[in-house]
Formats: C-alpha cells, structure tokens, sequence
C-alpha cells in the first residue's frame, strides 16, 4: 500500500488538499491522475480513501473512507541530547518508524551542538510515518535545560535514564514489569558526552530508573533506536 | 577510553604500524605525540597498551600489554538483501555498534541494487568498534544467490527470516527459546521488495523460523537493527 500525508488542517467537507511537496511526489514520481484512489493519513489516528478531484490549483481529492486508528497502548517519550544535526535526522527517521510518540531534544551540561529545526524534524517525521504505514505522527520539541526536561518529566508513570554503568537491564525489565495500557514511558538518552554526576543525582530524584543497553559503548542515535525496539517487544 | 585499529598483518614482536588513515588521525586530530600511551585493538579479540615509539616512515607503536577478550557467547549474522548504497552503510556502521559478528549481503528475486562495496564497509565497522569499545571486527560478504545464502545457513542452529505476516514474534523467542553459549543464530532480512513467496517456501523448507517484527511496515535497515537490539537482550 501506499500511504500519503494530508495537513490536518487542509481536511474538510470530505475533502482533502495536499501541499506543493507532497502533490509534486504524488503527480509526477507516482504519476497519479485526475479520477485516481488515494489513501492519506492527517497524522492524527485517521486513515482515508478517496478520489483525485482536482489537480489545481491544489491536488484535491474527495474521501469516501474516514477510519480512525487506536494509537499504541502507552504512550513512548524519548527525550535525546543534541547531537549533530545528521545524527538527529536520523535517529527522527528510524525512531518514527519504529513507533516513538513524541521527541523531545534537550541541552545538559555535556552538550557540544544545538539546532532548532522543528519543521525539518517534522517533514522527516511524516516520510516516515508514510514508509511504515502509521497514523500517527510524533511531536517533536526542544527543550532547552535539563532542569525543564526533569519537570516534564513529572507527568510520567515509567521513567528511565540510560547509563552505561547500571546494573539494571531491559531484560529486568521485561520480565518483571508490566506496562498498563495508557501509562506513559519516558527514556532519557544523553549526549555525546554523558552526563554529569549531579544531573545523574537529580534524575534519581526524581524517580527515574537507571539502565543499561550493555557494557559496549553505543552512540546516542543507537541508544534512541535500542529502546523503541526493546519497547516494540512489549508493545507486540 | 580512545580506541584505535592496528591491522592484525602489521603487528608482531610486541610492535606495531598502523595505516595511514589511522595515523593521520591519531597524530593529527588526537594531536598524540612520541612517548605517548595508546590503546588499539586488532580486530580479533586483542587490546593492547602501548607506547609510540616512532612516527616515520609509519606510527609504530611498542605495546606491553596484550589482553584477549572472549567472544560474545553466541554469534549473531545478518544476512541482508542488497539495498541503497547509504542504508547499507548505515545499518554496517549501526549494526556492528550494537555486535552483529557477520553481515551476509544477498541478492534475491526482488533486488532492485547491487554494489559490492567490502573495503569501504570493512573501513566502516572498523571505526564502529573503536567507538563501541569492541574487539572484534564483524566479516562482511556478499552471496549473490538466495539459494547460496539457504546453503550457507545450514551451518546455523537458529535460524529466523523476518516475514510482516508471522505470527511468531520475538518476544515468543525470548521467553520461550534459551541460545545455548557457542550456538549461531541467523537472521535473514529481506530487500525492500521483500521475498517471493517461492522464496519463502524455500527457506522454511531449510528450517527457518519466521518471525514478525510488528505489524508496521519497517524498511530494510531498520529491520537489521531491531534485530541486533534483541539479540542483545539475550546477551546482556
């Protein structure tokens, strides 16, 4: 199946127009037609099927088919110290693809880059929701202290921080910890540079749990793509 | 700790050269100089300590300390269907970060690339071990024939192929299956037009054990590295 991506804000009245990028990849790399079946999601649980109504002065189509998808039992955070902007892109692509809800991007201490580049962020996110077929598309936001990241980090039931030196594995995890359905998951990914003792000491304050992916050494965009896998194993 | 690479055929009577792309780095970036220490691993299980002893005609290094580290206690091979170039690379440098011990490049009924790249994707996992802190450099081949690759995993004890329509999941394997130390696991991961049915037919006909993934739709690259994640679930 192909999957496309209507804004949901340009969905109404049974009808859907697609932006410039989004019709040009329709139009002239998959050389749809006036008449031609579609199906779209807006990113936000809805699947659609409909007809190319018009191609200008937007491609337009005409939806007969409106389902809504239950989005993933709990809900999966990773919030991610910068890292360099390709290493982002990255892990954005495969990590939406592999079912991560929301992105959060954060500054500490170690902290060597910084980029804001949401809408970049976003049109990454939404090829990949396409590519694995998903109706939902993640929020992506940057948050700029690692003081905001640990009060954000209040309003979730499972938190983790991952540290190269704990004892505790997923594998601990897995097996003595059921998720209930609707909790939340937050795993916090350092930078580059790891983190500093005293941020490691406020987030066991506030209740995270360490863990370990391993004695080997991963980089951060390899750690982000670790933990939605290990979350994948007990979302299936 | 910084990790650096000595060819195994460039090592003997406790001295060792390296190649020019390691020394340009060592000297130039990591600005080392004569009379300082330097950790480097030959790929083979091997870490040594040592002290650079000259800098002309190559970087030659005097060690006093050879360790040899054991092997994970199953290893794990990928065989991956040919796909683009850069996602090739990718799932190289991402997969030997997280052990896989040797990657299989195939091509099947549905293979739309091909590229035989080895030195570029030996230079690749090369740097990932430094990275990673490993000692053991993965192999990396290529089978041109899907009926090759079904001959060369009758050497394996566990075999999976990754199939979107399976209802095994790994999670299935993990509590049910335990790897015995020094048993090889396969996994087999298809190109992105996926396998022909006959394809299939021909690989449980060889044992293998089909195994889901999820039902979103990952691509190819995404897929290697999910299954690298789980496998090491097992090994931590």
């Amino acid at each position: 199946m192909e999957l496309y991506f209507a804004d949901p804000d340009n969905i109404h009245d049974s009808h859907a127009t697609f932006d410039a990028f989004e019709s040009q990849h329709i139009l002239k790399t998959k050389r749809k037609k006036l008449g031609d079946l579609l199906n779209f999601t807006d990113g936000e649980g809805h699947f659609f099927e409909g007809i190319i109504v018009a191609l200008k002065p937007a491609l337009k189509v005409e939806y007969h088919l409106k389902e809504k998808n239950l989005s993933s039992d709990f809900k999966l955070t990773l919030a991610v110290g910068f890292i360099r902007q390709q290493r982002i892109d990255f892990f954005i692509e495969k990590g939406t693809e592999l079912g991560i809800d929301r992105f959060y991007l954060f500054a500490s201490n170690n902290t060597n880059y910084y980029t804001e580049n949401t809408s970049r962020w976003q049109k990454i996110a939404r090829q990949a929701i396409k590519q694995s077929l998903r109706y939902y598309l993640p929020s992506i936001s940057t948050i700029i202290s690692f003081k905001d990241l640990l009060e954000k980090s209040s309003a979730y039931n499972n938190k983790f921080i991952a540290l190269q030196n704990s004892t505790n594995t997923m594998m601990d995890i897995i097996r003595d910890q059921s998720f209930k359905s609707g909790e939340d998951i937050l795993f916090v990914i350092g930078p580059e540079g790891g983190f500093e003792s005293f941020e490691i000491d406020l987030a066991l304050k506030n209740n995270f749990i360490p863990i370990t992916f391993g004695k080997y050494r991963l980089r951060t965009e390899t750690a982000v793509l670790t933990a939605a896998s290990y979350i994948n194993l007990l979302r299936t």
